[in-house]
This record gives C-alpha cells, sequence and structure tokens, in this order.
C-alpha cells in the first residue's frame, strides 16, 4: 500500500470512450493535448479565412450610410458615392499602416500584443476592453445582418428573426466547441463564393450602366422611417461617414493571425492584407455606385443588396438567390471569425492575469471552452435586446474597432521611435544588442503615426455624431471593463503574494489533535464517525443541540451505552436554532486552542441514494460546513454515511 | 481542554438580539420553547375563530349557484333558493355528525386523526392529501373572493387583481410567520363586524321585501359569459347544487381545534358547531333568497354580495362600504385560518413519516414555519394561474371537503361498531378493559354512516358534475399525492432500518490511515494541508494532475523542497481533465483498502474573502468533494486556506 516515491501514472483515456455521453455526441471525442499541432496555410487559404469578417461588410456598409442620408430625403443619396471614396481612402491609411506591423511582428501583432509592448498595462486593457467588445458586437452585427439577408428574400421568417439569429449563434459556438481543424478548406468556399457573386453582380450592373440598360429598382421596398428629418448638413456627412467606417471592421484580423502563414509568414500576411483590401474598395465601392445609380432605399424589409441583385440580375432567379445566401454566408463566416478571436485574446489577457483564469484552459477539442460559450451568451443576449437590428447595433460597433486601430497604431510609432533613439546610441549598435531589423525608421513613424491620427479623428467623428443612437454605451462600457480588469489584476496579485512561501516560517508541529463530533443522534451514521475520529486523536467530545428534554435523555442513554468513553455537551437551544449553537460552541473552543494545537469538526452527514431523497433531510451538515468554513483553525471532515 | 463528561450547556440567547436582522424586524425576535403555552377560550371567541372559514362561504356560495344556472338564462334563477334549502339541510346533516365526533375526540378529531385510529393508513393519507389539497385552494379562494368585493367597490383596482391577491398571501403568510398568540380579540372583531352587516343587510332586506319596497337592482353588471347554453335539466340542477355545496367548507374546523376550548371541552365545542351552523344556514338562505328577489345577476365585475348590499341599503353609501369591507375581512379570516390548519396537519403527517420531517421543525416564533411558507406559495402559484378568478376555482375546492367529511364520519361509524362488538363481549367489560363512555353506538353509528352516505353521494355527483370543469385535476392529483407520500414513508422506514443499531457489530478499530493529498501547487495553502495530514498519519502521498511538462517539473521542484519526504504522485491527464483523473486514481486507492485500514483524501480550500473572487476561480475542489461523496471508504477532509 505504500506509494512509490514520485511516481508517474498515465490517466487511461479509454474511460472516456465508454459510454458516450452527450457531450461526446455534441462536439466530438475529446482530444489528447498532443494533437495541438500547426497547420501552415497559402495566401489564397489565408485570404479566404481572415477577409470573412472585413469582405462581409460590405453587405451592410452602404445601406448603414444610406440609413443616415435618410434624414435629408432621398436626393441625399447621391453623397453615398463620395463618402465611400472617403472611407476607402481611409481604408488604405489603416491598410499601409498595418502592413507595417505585420513586418515588424512576425509572431502576431494584435492591437492588445502591441499596446502591451510599447504603451503599457493600461493602454493594453484598453485595447483588450474595446476588441473584447467589438468581437462580441461582429457576432451580435454579422448574424443578424445575415439573417436580415435571408429575410430579403423570405418576408415570411421576420417575425422569428430573433430566435433563428439566436439558434445561429448556438449552432456557430456548439461548431466552435468543436474545434475547426477543417478550417482551410470549408473556409474558402464561402469566401469565394460571395467573391465571385458579388463581382458578377458589378460586372453585369457596369455593363448595363454602360450600355445604358441599368434602370432603376422596379418595386423598391418601404423606406426606413425617418424620425427627425434634416437638412444636408456637415454633421449629417460625418454622422453618415462614421456609418460607412463599419466597412473597416475586421481588417486588422491577418495581424492577429501572421503565425497561421508559411514562411516566409510576415511577406505572405502583408501580401494578403494588401489583397483583401484592395478586394474590399473595388466591392464597397462598386456597391455603392451601382445602389445609388438603380435608386435603392434603406429599408427594414429588404437589404441594399438584395435590391441591387434583383435589379441587376433582372428578377430574383436563381442568380438573385446566389448572391443572397452567399451574402448570409459570409456573414455567419464573419461570425465565426469573432468566435476564433474572442477566446484567444480573453486567454491572453487571462495569462496576464487581467480575466479569470477558466478562460485559459481548453476544453475536451483543445479549444477555449469558457471564451467560445461566453462570446456565445453575451452576443445572444444583445441580439435578443437589439431584436436582431442591424441599424440599431452600429452605432456600438465600429467605436471600438477605431479605438484599437488607434492604440495599435500610437503603439507602433512609439516602437519606430525607440528603435530610432537606440540607432543613434552607436556603442550599443557596434554591440550588436541592438536589434539592427529595420532603418527607415523615421519614414515608418510617421506612417503609422498618421495612421493613427487618422483613426483616432474618425473615432472622435463617430463617439459626437453617434453619441445619443448609442455609442454612450461603449463609452461607458469601455472604462467600466477595464476596471474590472484591473479589480481581477489586483486579485490574482494579492493572492500569489499571500500564497508566497518566499518569507514562509514552517509553524510548529501539531502535537494536540482536538476533536469535536456533531451528532443529531446516536445510529450507524454517528457510530462511523466515531470509529473515524477514535482513529485521528483520544481528545474527542462529541456535541448534541437539544430541543426536547425526552429526545435529550434518549440520546444520552445511547450515548452512554455505544460511546461511553466519550464526553457528550448538551447544548440547549432553547430557541430551537441548530447552527447557531454549534458554531457559536466551535468558534469558542477554535479561540482557546495554542499555536500546537487543531481543532477538527467531525460530521456525520447522510448521503441519500437519490437525489430527490435530500428534500425530506434538513441538509444540517451541508449548513453547518459552509458556517464553519470561515472559522481560523477549525478543520471540517465529513464522514458521510450511505443508505441504501 | 479536556471536556467533562456530560457537560450541558445552554446556548446564550442574547446572541439573537445584536445585531437586528431582517427576519427579526420582519417576524419579531426569536420565542424560546418554553413559551409554548396555551390559552383556552370561551364559546363566543371560538364561535369568532373558528367560523370565519364556514361564514365566509356566504360571500360566494350563493354567486357559484346562480353562474351554473345561467347557462338555461335567468329564468333559471329561481332554482337559486331550493338549492340553497337542499344544501342547508346536507350541512345540517354534516352537522350532527360531526358533533358526535367532538364528543368521541375530545383531543381534536379531525379526518386525518379519525381516518387513521378506525379505518387505516391508507385511508389517512387520502383524508390528509385532501384535506392539505382542500387548505391550499382555501387560501387561493378566499382571497380571490375577497379580492373580488374589493374590486366590486373600486372597479380600476380589477387589472391589479392578480398582484394584489399575491400580496395578500404574502402579508398573511408573515403574520402568520410571527404567530398569532393574540388571536381572541384580533379574530373575534372581524367575525362578528361581518356577522352584524350582514343580518343588517338581510333584515332591512326582509323588511322591504315584507311592506314590498324591496325593487330590483338599477344598474345590473354585464352577466358572466356563457358558453354553451342549456335546458333546465337534472344535470344542470346537480351541478348548481355542486357549487353550492362550498357554503360546507370550513364546516370541520372546530372538530381540529377542540383542544382550544375552556372544559368541558367537548361540549363547549359542540355547542359552538351548532350555532355556527344556525347562524351559517340563516346567512346562506337570507342571502340566496334576497338576491334572486332583487334580480341579481352572476358577474365577473360586480359580487352578488355587492349588488344585494347596494340595491337593498339603497346606493353605495357608509353602510355598503361597511358590508364589502366585511365581507373582504372576513374573507381574509377564513385564508388566515388554513395558515392555522395546513402546517398542523403536515406536522401531523410529517411526525407520522408520511411527510418530510422538516414540516415539524417550529421556527423562531414557534410556527410551523416550512409549512406555512409552503402553503402560501402554492397558494399564490394557483391564484397566478387561475388569475383570482373564483368561478375557476371552484370546481377544483369542494371535492377534498367532501372527500375528507365521507372518511371522517366513515371512520366514526366503525369506531362505533367496534365499541358495540365491544360492550356485547361481557367479560371484557367487567374487567373494565373497555371504555364504555358511550351506550348508544347503535343510534350514532347510524347517524354518522348517513352522514357519510350523503356526503359521499354529494362528493360523487360534484366530481361527475365539475369533471369537465376542473374536478378532475384533484381527482388526478389526490392519488399522486398519496402515493407521494408512502415513498416518503418507504425512504424514511428504509433509513431507520439501515442506521438502526439493534444487529450492530462494532467493526475493528482502525489501526492503519493512508492519507491522500491533492495539490495543484506548492503553497502556503498547500503546506497547511500538508501539516494538518502529517498529524493525523505517516502513511501520506500528494497527487497532482499534470496538464503542462514544465509546470510539472516546477511543482516536483518545489515539492521537492518543502515537503520532499511525502511522495508525489503525478497524474498526467493527455485530455486536460481534472476531476477524473483524480477521482478514478482515489477510488482504485480505497477499493484496495483492508477493513482495519481507512483512507482520507486532504483537500486543501482556496476560500475568497468576498463572494466575487470565486468566479475567479475554478472551484476545483468543491467539484472534487461533491464527486468523492460517493465513493465508499473515503472520508473526505477540507483544509481551507484564507487570503486578505
Amino acid at each position: 500500500m505504500k506509494a512509490l516515491k514520485k511516481t508517474k501514472v498515465t490517466h487511461q483515456p479509454a474511460a472516456y470512450h465508454t459510454p458516450p455521453r452527450l457531450r461526446s455526441w455534441l462536439i466530438g471525442r475529446p482530444l489528447p493535448t498532443a494533437d495541438a499541432e500547426h497547420q501552415a496555410i497559402g495566401k489564397r487559404v489565408g485570404l479566404a479565412i481572415f477577409a470573412s469578417d472585413a469582405l462581409s461588410s460590405t453587405a451592410y456598409a452602404t445601406q448603414e450610410i444610406m440609413v443616415i442620408l435618410a434624414a435629408a430625403g432621398s436626393a441625399a443619396f447621391g453623397y453615398a458615392f463620395p463618402i465611400a471614396v472617403t472611407i476607402v481612402i481611409l481604408l488604405a491609411i489603416v491598410t499601409i499602416s498595418y502592413e507595417q506591423t505585420i513586418h515588424a511582428y512576425p509572431d502576431g501583432g494584435g492591437a492588445y500584443i502591441v499596446s502591451r509592448d510599447n504603451l503599457g498595462s493600461f493602454a493594453a486593457q484598453v485595447a483588450g476592453a474595446a476588441l473584447l467588445t467589438d468581437y462580441i458586437l461582429t457576432v451580435s452585427v454579422s448574424v443578424s445582418a445575415g439573417l436580415a439577408q435571408v429575410v430579403s428574400a423570405f418576408p415570411a421568417l421576420f417575425e422569428y428573426r430573433v430566435g433563428i439569429a439566436v439558434l445561429m449563434v448556438l449552432v456557430i459556438m456548439v461548431i466552435n466547441l468543436r474545434g475547426v481543424k477543417e478550417s482551410g478548406a470549408i473556409f474558402a468556399i464561402p469566401t469565394y463564393f460571395f467573391l465571385g457573386m458579388l463581382v458578377l453582380t458589378i460586372v453585369i450592373g457596369f455593363f448595363r450602366y454602360l450600355t445604358g440598360s441599368l434602370g432603376t429598382i422596379v418595386d423598391p421596398p418601404a423606406m426606413v422611417e425617418i424620425e427627425t428629418t434634416s437638412a444636408i448638413t456637415l454633421f449629417l456627412l460625418l454622422h453618415a461617414f462614421s456609418s460607412g467606417t463599419t466597412a473597416l471592421t475586421g481588417v486588422e484580423a491577418i495581424s492577429n493571425g501572421i503565425t497561421a502563414f508559411k514562411e516566409p509568414r510576415s511577406k505572405n500576411a502583408g501580401k494578403t492584407l494588401i489583397w483583401m483590401a484592395s478586394i474590399l474598395s473595388v466591392l464597397f465601392l462598386g456597391v455603392t455606385f451601382l445602389s445609388t445609380e438603380i435608386g435603392a432605399v434603406p429599408s427594414e424589409s429588404e437589404t441594399v443588396i438584395s435590391q441591387l441583385a434583383h435589379t441587376v440580375l433582372g428578377g430574383r432567379g436563381i442568380l438573385y438567390l446566389g448572391v443572397i445566401s452567399a451574402t448570409t454566408l459570409i456573414l455567419f463566416m464573419a461570425a465565426n471569425t469573432a468566435f476564433a478571436d474572442f477566446p484567444r485574446l480573453s486567454a491572453l489577457q487571462a495569462l496576464d492575469n487581467y480575466l479569470p483564469h477558466q478562460l485559459t484552459y481548453r476544453g475536451s477539442r483543445l479549444v477555449y471552452s469558457w471564451g467560445i460559450v461566453s462570446l456565445a451568451v453575451i452576443a445572444a443576449i444583445i441580439i435578443i435586446v437589439f431584436q436582431a437590428n442591424v441599424s440599431a447595433l452600429i452605432p456600438l460597433y465600429a467605436i471600438g474597432v477605431f479605438l484599437s486601430f488607434t492604440l495599435s497604431q500610437a503603439g507602433m510609432a512609439i516602437r519606430w521611435r525607440k528603435i530610432g533613439r537606440l540607432e543613434k546610441d552607436e556603442e550599443l549598435v557596434e554591440k550588436g544588442s541592438v536589434l539592427r531589423f529595420d532603418s527607415g525608421w523615421r519614414w515608418k513613424m510617421l506612417v503609422n503615426g498618421f495612421g493613427a491620427i487618422c483613426t483616432s479623428v474618425v473615432m472622435m467623428i463617430f463617439a459626437l455624431t453617434k453619441f445619443v443612437d448609442g455609442a454612450w454605451v461603449v463609452l461607458v462600457l469601455i472604462p467600466v471593463l477595464v476596471s474590472i480588469f484591473f479589480a481581477i489584476h489586483r486579485h490574482y496579485g494579492q493572492l500569489a503574494s499571500d500564497l508566497s512561501l518566499s518569507d514562509y516560517v514552517p509553524p510548529e508541529k501539531i502535537s494536540n489533535h482536538r476533536i469535536i463530533i456533531t451528532i443529531s443522534g446516536v445510529h450507524k451514521g454517528t457510530l462511523k464517525a466515531v470509529r473515524y475520529a477514535r482513529s485521528l486523536s483520544s481528545n474527542i467530545s462529541a456535541i448534541y443541540v437539544a430541543h426536547d428534554s425526552d429526545k435529550t435523555r434518549q440520546i444520552q442513554q445511547r450515548w452512554e451505552k455505544w460511546a461511553g468513553n466519550i464526553p457528550l455537551i448538551v447544548i440547549d437551544s432553547p430557541y430551537r436554532e441548530l447552527l447557531h449553537p454549534l458554531v457559536s460552541y466551535i468558534e469558542t473552543a477554535a479561540s482557546q486552542l495554542d499555536s500546537n494545537q487543531i481543532l477538527s469538526v467531525v460530521v456525520p452527514e447522510f448521503i441519500p441514494k437519490r437525489i430527490w431523497h435530500n428534500l425530506l433531510h434538513m441538509q444540517s451538515a451541508t449548513w453547518l460546513k459552509w458556517a464553519l468554513r470561515n472559522v481560523p483553525g477549525v478543520i471540517v471532515v465529513d464522514v458521510p454515511y450511505h443508505v441504501s
């Protein structure tokens, strides 16, 4: 029975395979840790994987610009295209800026890591809060927008949209709990399908435009209701511009996922980023231009993409359904991207002690299960609160994205300046202690700095123009989240210092062990506890809380018979309370202990065979254990007794 | 430190008085058990206390007869009075029958006790189920009917009736949790107020009827909607009769409460019963006669009592409001009666092991708190489900009452027969071993037997005519309850025999104590557990479940340094599970124990200072304790460590 010193045992995985559980059926058999290998991907698959979030925003960005312009009447829709051009210029700046980041952080340079490295932990936590908020909204917005496409084609589904959207979130959650090993192929199909369908629509649209056969929409849907009309003011145009900037969401995805690319990773990732930005620009400009040409209107019942598709493609035929299903699919894929990003970032923050450590736990399928489930639950709640309405969600959206853009690029600018300073220090350079991989730091600092300024200006425009629409929620939420992150950080820090052994002086050995057995009767369960207590120490007493003198006398007699050599202390409880007298007696006893003494409370606990039998018992043992857990110096020993 | 043998300690009640808790504020300071004294009451107060339930049924019985008759048009209302007369005859039979019970059971002869004594445990449990159902419905019906009176006077409250009704139930619950020591005076006022107001209304009504100045109702409310019209058939009349029998509910109250009366108890209680039945008859007949004379109609918006009162009293003046408030008050008092009956009966059944033992527990105010709270919760749920609609509740009501009447009287009949048989056995009588307190057993048997037959016939009429209206619910519910009662009884019986020491052979003394410490790190908390374990035995090993080889190496090194002489077993968990490997290792170890060996699992448990900090920890210790509670032969020892 004596165990070997430092035995090493490997737990038998066979135990998992039988019997098959519900969990295994739902998310698949557990995967061993050793399976966490790495598959490098090329540019074409990389584009498909990382572009879905960014490209999918073309499905709603045009419409969101028009929703705002509608306040000034349909004549204002002419401003949509110039606004789209401005947004594409912004996109170009952000893309160039991120391209630099990719080369500087070949191991993955998301806003959180870049901020942490260059701006310190406060900025990093702000970036973390902004990004987590953004990922949650990506799920809510993308699923809602995807459903809006379906509803455009099948209006009968309108009243079930919230339920279907929540169901979709849960389906995506389960897929992610299974883990997406087969990512490559599966992801490539919908992205290229969407690309193909949208390019086809735009090409046919331009052909018809140039040949003069484009015409306008035949049966425009009811335009969204305008609450307050407005003239075409600067504020209105900036407001519309803010809504359109949602087109930029998802651009940062590649910088998070550089490690997934084949070598040379940075080069491949950088090229993929430029390709993605170019495609996004073409699609966004094309959709916006054609939509205004055909006279599409923003509507709750039919999306602009749907209006464009059936006007250009000449009716609701097979091609139209192709566009709609491709758009729906890519939007769901975009939501899926957030299910990769959110758990990864929250695990990173948890490792840094800013979020609960549970988020670092990889579930049976090697994915961060807690993060996946948290994301799904929060996103589903938001969908329910906002009734799956994309236009209501948009004001909360892009602000987090632009905050993280700004922090990321400001961090990069500071990084270049540091490198520049070090270069000046010739001595260090000669010693080889400076990484001289980059010499044009001045130009790079300017590029990232300019990017940071642009995105921060956009963020401020967004916050001001959309404040009352809902942006205030995020402006309140992010500071709240950051302070929660720091409270968590303080807790873990305190815990580590409290438990640290650096100043540990081993206390005296325990030489006197006092034992108190709590009893409520004298029966087999009690005697089992007595037998156990006797094996620990000879300094034992029992306590019984008396409510009724007849029963007490009976218990005293039985105790005398069965455990006569152990003193029985009877506590009279005139108010019929049980716990309070016990706890106060034990507290007093514990306060009288010397440093070489210890007090154990042995609690006989009845464990019924069936769960419902618990309802027939007072659960006094459970309550007592709970009440004693905060009494210092007391150890609770639970002696269970089972009955058939 | 050595405790004295058989020490007796009285728990200091002072500890309860500071600080004042919410509970004390709500239900008052705790009362010591010694305060449970007994106050005997006279006939006049006795009538007030026990009659509220019975008398209050005059507030709705007439209306419920008319609701059914309405199916045959308002002409059928002429049958209401003859039906009321029949019900009064039934009341007389039941009263005479119960008067005999009161004399035979001077210590309280409710249907449960009488059935248990004379018909066996099955009948007793059926009576118990019927009565508990009835008490619950008394609360739901009385409170709903009370509120219907209020709504008659203040129609604006109609839409809030469910909320107000639930609130009333909670108020009555809190009053009963405080305990009703001052019962006498408080109860007498509303009962006599109601009696006075209703007698006044009836006297004025008859005076105006005889002088020909009664007239008919001026502004009759909208009659209840009739789903299916009917001719005046025998079924319809029996159906209406069934509804009217709710007038008999509460008649059994005095037979339950005989012990509350002054000596000679049985005589005083018997007289009070006859007084109560007479008053009830007069009120019920008077209300029914006058209501049909003035042409009152059953309505959801105004009660018949309200229609009668403002027609007879000439408008909605101060007298009218007096009648309405008296009626409301007595209905709430009737609900209050159930709060005395239900906890008392359920405690009785719990003492007989047919209901959870918690129901026998007297709370800090000496009342059966569990019973009171259970009753309030169930009654409130029923009010919500039935939207405080009296007519919807009535079909569920009286069936339980008549079932308990039948069982009680059948039990009495059998009792008289037994006494008769014993009398014939002259020898026993001579020896004095037979209680010869009763000689006219034949007549008494006939009275109780006839009563039993009448009430069983009424019960069958009720079940048949009201089956589809809702009586089926009770006909299903009572057998279900009875089988639950017996399942509980079996559980307690099994438990008692399992724990019995009658065949107990003390097992071998424990001579070898093996200890396993589960660790997740090496820190102060772990070392506290190690120190404790060392005081128990020298046969100690520690186990650690490894997910990550770097961390494992680090832990092995630290263990070597701090607890090097205790072997550390590392269990590799390739699937990253924690509990399963631990539990299966411990199970294996436990299965290898000899009978003189025991295995303790020492679990270091982190106890954070604030509740929300628990969210930041995996709670592995709690889960492990839960998982180990069913492993035979294993004792779990929880060594808590607190951090600031």
